[in-house]
C-alpha cells in the first residue's frame, strides 16, 4: 500500500488534521528519554497541559505514552479500588466503554443511562446518589458518538457535594470546548492529543487535581501507574522510552492552542460548527443533539431515511478526499459524525465537507435544494465575522 | 527549549538512530485508523512481524501502541492469571521489571537470580521446576542492563518440557540477534520498536505462538487486551486510534529489515559488536559478560577505577554529540551501555565512539595507549571484510 500522497481532510472524529509546523516539529531528530535537552521538554508540555486543563497548581499534569483510551486507563487504573462503589453515566459509546473499564477493575458499577443523543439531566446524579452512596462518579464531557456535551460543572458539583471522585473523559472537548478543572472541581480528566489539540496520536494528557492526588490508590498496571510516570516526568527516573518524537509534536500542538489562546480557540470551534449547523439545516438535514446540548467539534448529522449511510461517505472519501465518521453501536447506519476539531476546524473545510455533500447525496438519490448549505454556512460565518 | 539543530549519535540503550527514509515515511499526510488506504497496511506490518519474529503461521503478530514496557505488559496481561505459579530468571534490571509486573497480575514469583553481568545456565532453570512446577517461565533474551543473552532455545524447551508457557522479551534483540519464534518453541514474545528494527518508539511488537493462543486468559486491562487488539488489527473492529505516523515509521522500518535480509543483519550486528570489543579491550577497558554470553547489540563497558562515570558520558555528550547510557540499578555508575543497534550499528559509529571514548577518558584522568582502540576495531573490520 503506498503513503498517501496527498492530505486527507480529515473531518471524521479524530485524528484531525495537523499543521504543517506541528509535522516539522515531530521530523526532528530523535533525542533519548533521558537526554538534558529532551528532559526540558517534558516541564513545558506539563505546564502547558496545567494551564490548557485550567488545573491547580498542585495538580499532575502529564501525558500517558498511548492513545486517549491508554489514559482512560489509568485513570480508572489509578482511582477505581476492586470492590468500590461507582456510578457512570452512559450518553453513548464512550460512557459505555468507561463502565466497562470501571468494571474490569473490579467497581460495582451503577450506570445511569441517557438515551444515546441527548445530555444528562444532572438531577438524575443527584438522584442516583441520594438513593446509594458511591466512591466514584465517571462522566464523559463530549461523547464522541452522539456529538452530545455533558454539564461537567454541575455533574462535577454534585460529585464534590457526595464525597466521590469524579472521573471525567475530555477527549473531545480539550482545547475546542471550555474545560476549567480547578473552577469545576473535578478531579482527574484525560483527554487525547489528534482531536482538538491537533497533534499525532500517540499520547494522552491526564490531569489529577492536588486533592485528588491524595486519593489515588495502588496501581495494578506498571506501564500505566502513575506514580511511576510522575517520577519519570518530573523526576527523571527511567521508566518507559517516551518518544521524543510524539513529544516534540504535542509540544508544538501546544504551543499553536496557547498561541491562539483558549477563549478564542473555543470561539473558533463554536463559529464553525453554528455555520456548519446552519448549513446541515439549509440542506434538510438534522443534528441528532438538541440544539442546547450540541458538541462544537463533533457533529452527528443524521441520515435521511432510505440514504446508504455507508456509500455516502464512500462518495465524500473517493471523490473529494474527505473523511467523517460513521456511527458506532446502535448509531451505526443512522448518523455521520462530522468533526471539525483543531486544525479540521475552519471556514474552507466546513464549506468544502457541505459542498461535497451536497453532490454526494444526490449522487445516491437524495436531493437537497441546489447550493443552499454552502449558502446557509457562509451566511453564518459573515455574520459572525460581521458581529466579532 | 529548540528543537535539536543536529542528529545526536545515539549510542546508549535506546532509541537508536533512525534512517532518513524512516523518518520521511513518518511525515506522510496523517490518515485515520479505519481508513481503507490505511487498514492494509496493518495487514503488512502483522505479516512482516511473523516472518522477523520467525512465528508459526498460526501465530498472533501484532503491536500495542505504546513502548516495549507496554507489550510486556500486555504479555503478563492475557497470559498470567492470578494466583497462577511462575518462575521469572532475573539477570538484570529488566528480568527483575518482568517479576514486578508478573508479581503486580497476582501470580507467585519464584525467582532465579543470576549474577548481573552473567547469563543464566539452563540448568538452574530445570532444576527449579524439578523443585516445583510452574504455569508460566518469564525471561529474557537480551539483558539490556548488563548486555548478556540468555540461551533462549534452551530455556523455551525446558519450559515446554514442563508443561509451562514461556513469556520471551526480545526488546533488544529482535532485528539484531537471531530469533526463531517457531523453532525455539516460544509462546509469547514482544519487542519495541526504537532499538533493533530503527524506528521511533510509540509501538511494540508481540507475538503469540498458535498454541499459545489457546492459552491466554481473561484480560483486566482494556488498552491491551489482546482479543481486542486483534479484532481490531484483523477484523478493523475500532478498539483505539492507532497513529498512522507511527505505523508508516514502524512499516518502512522492517520493510528495510527484510531488504537487508534477517541473516545479513545479523551478521552486521556481530561484526560491528566484535569490532567494538576489540577496541574496547585494546583500550585496556572490558566488558561486563564473558565472551560467550555477550549481545551484539549493547555493550557494557566497565568503567575503570577512579574514572567519574557520568563526566565521560557528559564529554561524549557535549563534546562529541554521542549519547551513551548510564549503568542501571547496582551497576549505575559502575558501567556504560553503548548500544550499536539497527541504524546505530555500523563500522562509522563504532570508530566515532572509540575515538571520543579515548579523548573523554583522557580528559577525566584516565589515559590510554594512543589510537589503539580504533586501530583494533579497523583490523576488526578489516579481517571481516576480508573473510567475507
Amino acid at each position: 500500500m503506498p503513503l498517501p500522497s496527498t492530505e486527507r481532510i480529515l473531518l471524521g472524529p479524530g485524528p484531525s488534521l495537523i499543521a504543517p509546523r506541528v509535522m516539522r516539529a515531530m521530523a526532528a531528530p530523535v533525542l533519548s528519554h533521558l537526554d538534558p535537552d529532551f528532559v526540558p521538554m517534558l516541564d513545558e508540555v506539563r505546564a502547558s497541559l496545567q494551564r490548557v486543563f485550567r488545573a491547580d497548581s498542585k495538580a499532575l499534569t502529564i501525558a500517558t505514552s498511548g492513545t486517549g483510551t491508554s489514559a482512560m486507563e489509568a485513570a480508572v487504573a489509578n482511582a477505581v479500588a476492586e470492590g468500590s462503589r461507582s456510578v457512570v453515566i452512559v450518553t453513548g459509546y464512550f460512557g459505555d466503554r468507561l463502565a466497562q473499564i470501571f468494571e474490569r477493575y473490579g467497581s460495582t458499577v451503577r450506570r445511569v443511562n441517557v438515551d444515546w443523543g441527548r445530555a444528562v439531566d444532572p438531577q438524575r446524579l443527584r438522584d442516583e446518589l441520594k438513593r446509594e452512596g458511591a466512591d466514584i462518579v465517571g462522566f464523559v464531557h463530549a461523547e464522541t458518538s452522539t456529538g452530545v456535551r455533558n454539564p461537567v460543572k454541575e455533574l462535577a458539583a454534585i460529585t464534590r457535594e457526595h464525597g466521590a471522585l469524579s472521573i471525567v473523559d475530555m477527549v473531545t472537548s480539550l482545547g475546542g470546548h471550555e474545560v476549567d478543572l480547578a473552577g469545576w472541581g473535578v478531579d482527574i480528566a484525560y483527554s487525547c492529543t489528534q482531536k482538538c489539540i491537533g497533534a499525532p496520536s500517540g499520547l494522552a494528557p491526564i490531569a489529577v487535581s492536588g486533592p485528588a492526588r491524595e486519593r489515588l490508590i495502588p496501581c495494578r498496571s506498571f506501564y500505566l501507574d502513575l506514580k511511576l510516570l510522575e517520577d519519570y516526568w518530573a523526576g527523571r527516573k527511567y521508566h518507559h522510552t517516551m518518544s521524543s518524537t510524539l513529544i516534540y509534536a504535542l509540544r508544538e500542538a501546544l504551543l499553536m492552542v496557547e498561541e491562539e489562546g483558549l477563549a478564542a480557540r473555543q470561539s473558533r470551534h463554536e463559529r464553525n460548527h453554528q455555520a456548519l449547523a446552519a448549513g446541515i439545516e439549509a440542506m434538510g438535514l438534522s443534528l441528532l443533539p438538541p440544539e442546547s446540548e450540541r458538541l462544537w467539534t463533533l457533529n452527528a448529522v443524521r441520515t435521511p431515511a432510505g440514504v446508504d449511510e455507508a456509500a455516502v461517505r464512500r462518495t465524500l472519501l473517493t471523490n473529494y478526499n474527505i473523511e467523517v465518521g460513521a456511527g458506532l453501536g446502535p448509531l451505526a447506519g443512522k448518523i455521520w459524525r462530522v468533526g471539525l476539531m483543531g486544525a479540521s476546524s475552519t471556514p474552507q473545510t466546513l464549506l468544502q465537507f457541505l459542498a461535497a455533500c451536497e453532490v454526494a447525496l444526490a449522487a445516491h438519490g437524495h436531493s437537497v435544494p441546489e447550493g443552499a448549505g454552502v449558502a446557509a454556512a457562509s451566511a453564518s460565518l459573515r455574520s459572525a465575522l460581521v458581529t466579532a
